[in-house]
């Protein structure tokens, strides 16, 4: 808030500030009581106890209106709450162990709703044997809040190895585990009225059409609805890339990763912040989700934008030493640049070799969906 | 849910079902992962790893219009938001170590209303030595959100050992360990238009005046008003019992023990469930505190209902084995009631030895504020 003042009558303008002038501002503040340990806060997750007994812990909030619709399915909003929190363990290279679920309910939440949320929620903590213990519940005057704790062991145990953000280094290679930009066309076509089909046990859509406006008819529009509902389901149902994670640390691959949260575009630049280093993406490698690039022309974006700048992919960003790329062979995952020293900052290389500056344009916590 | 059905049309009338019938619904979807451990959901906190190097963890949401009015200070609602998660890990006989904190910040929150939170929150970390290592922000909707999540190691490590809630027998004595009602209190007048002053730093309440309505004058106002200070004081910035914990536990003294969030009447009722026992309590034995004595007739309430059902008073609430009731001596605590099987349920003698039934009128959390 340093730059906020102190006069009764200012306003912290969050959209402003930024969730980054925030998380500076509580560090700073708390730094006298931060740990000494490898991932401290900005990590996807803080390393606690000794090295021979350690334990990951990451927390994610989903508040209505913000990071999700009561519309949507419920049962995929509770896959989703836990799976965001997964992918912080993920980025680590950590086993999930167990969470706290705490819920902040609005009066006239309906029965079925909460039904479905809890069902998936257990659905997912099944899939990937994390046990429930614990949590808090309370009313809401009016959003749904869902807060989750997740806590992990390190995914080595003799020695505890972690993966973080800050072992980048200048010429190493930058990776992503997926195409990018489904997740958020997906968003933009919901929030622009396409309206989806969920299955009988609603689990699971199973188709999406589109609205009037889009004015699509016959093949195309079958071929869009199809992306459609791809780009809808990687919205709705992210998958933790907890296996790669683990492979990443144990083969000792990475010399740094983290999770897509919020877009390359700004969590690149955290984690070149958190290494010291700049960063060169090549435009054309970029991996675009084949979703991103049909339904671009529906939601007013650049189907390299949407892959830049969408956010909510929840698959892992990490770099690999130039000595350890060949040990990639065999995973599956896309390189899209190279670490560069620091003073070289965050570059953009579109397909003639032209360079741009690459803005952070991701998600910000504090705009509103 | 079992009792709500799966219509779509019905909603979840949570007031109706109560904390008590969401956690029930949880804990049973949910049962089949719960961990094999001494604490796990419905204890104040849960245990996590192994009887050598075991970790406590606990969660506390505090959503704005239910547990807190933004009109309050925000130092103390920072030092509160900590105290209350503190509280858990006293009530287990923990020690504190770390936690990670969660934000959704509504747009047009105050900078320095912000500023005092987290100097609050800071100044309650420094007091008992623990670190902020994580943590989510995001924009909230509507409400300010404030989850904490809370870590801590039992308070004797070789062999880990334990407060629970479940450890009462019959003919046990009951304590608690401070007086009860002040909180209750405090927050009845606040609802009701009595104003606070503060200090110039804003980090203590100096004093608390009365509305026109409460027709106080001359010694009367000012004795109501000095216990009223009492009352909010008790309510804005609650004392989390870690000491007391911890001498229970070192000591074997307890045989059960959780703090009092919800009020006695509530919360002996969950550890009597938990013991699978019944309660004797002794209204004359009820240490009531002086300011809701002398508030209780502008709050419209009896002095003893403002103890009994009052609610977050965030002092331990625990049990003491015949056998070791004599090693209290040294202890500031005070006896309550007696443990009984469970066929004789709760209740209430009164000065003359007759009886009633101990109703659980305390707190639930789906009630609004």
């Amino acid at each position: 808030m340093s730059g906020e003042g102190h006069d009764n009558l200012r306003r912290v303008n969050l959209r402003k500030l930024g969730e980054r002038g925030l998380l500076d501002d509580i560090r700073r503040r708390f730094g006298g009581l931060a740990p000494a340990s490898p991932a401290g806060i900005g990590d996807d997750a803080a390393l606690l106890g000794t090295a021979r007994n350690a334990w990951l812990v990451s927390t994610d909030c989903l508040i209505e209106h913000r990071h999700f619709r009561r519309d949507e399915p419920g049962w995929l909003l509770g896959r989703k709450s836990l799976a965001v929190n997964l992918s912080d363990i993920a980025a680590m290279g950590g086993r999930p162990d167990s969470f706290l679920l705490t819920l902040g309910i609005p009066d006239g939440l309906s029965s079925r709703f909460l039904d479905e949320f809890l069902g998936g929620l257990l659905s997912m903590a099944k899939e990937n044997s994390v046990k429930l213990v614990g949590g808090d519940t309370s009313g809401s005057p009016g959003p749904l809040v869902i807060s989750i704790t997740i806590l992990g062991r390190p995914g080595t145990r003799r020695p505890a190895r972690l993966l973080a953000r800050s072992g980048a280094r200048p010429g190493d290679g930058i990776y992503v585990s997926g195409p990018l930009g489904g997740s958020a066309a997906g968003r933009a076509i919901l929030d622009r009225g396409w309206r989806l089909r969920m299955d009988r046990a609603r689990r699971r859509v199973v188709a999406v059409s589109s609205p009037p406006s889009a004015r699509l008819a016959g093949a195309d529009r079958r071929r869009v609805c199809t992306r459609a509902a791809e780009a809808v389901r990687s919205h709705l149902d992210p998958v933790p890339r907890l296996e790669l994670g683990r492979r990443l640390l144990e083969r000792k691959i990475a010399s740094s990763a983290m999770d897509l949260s919020d877009g390359v575009s700004t969590d690149l630049r955290r984690l070149a912040e958190a290494s010291d280093v700049g960063a060169r993406l090549l435009a054309p490698a970029i991996p675009i989700a084949d979703s991103a690039r049909a339904l671009a022309p529906f939601v007013d974006a650049e189907p390299l934008g949407l892959a830049l700048h969408g956010g909510e992919d929840y698959e892992l960003l990490f770099t690999v030493p130039p000595s350890s790329e060949s040990r990639l062979i065999d995973l599956d995952v896309t390189f899209i640049g190279r670490v560069t020293p620091r003073r070289g900052g965050l570059s953009l290389v579109d397909g003639s070799g032209g360079g741009s500056r690459l803005e952070p344009l991701g998600h910000d916590h504090f705009a509103a969906r």
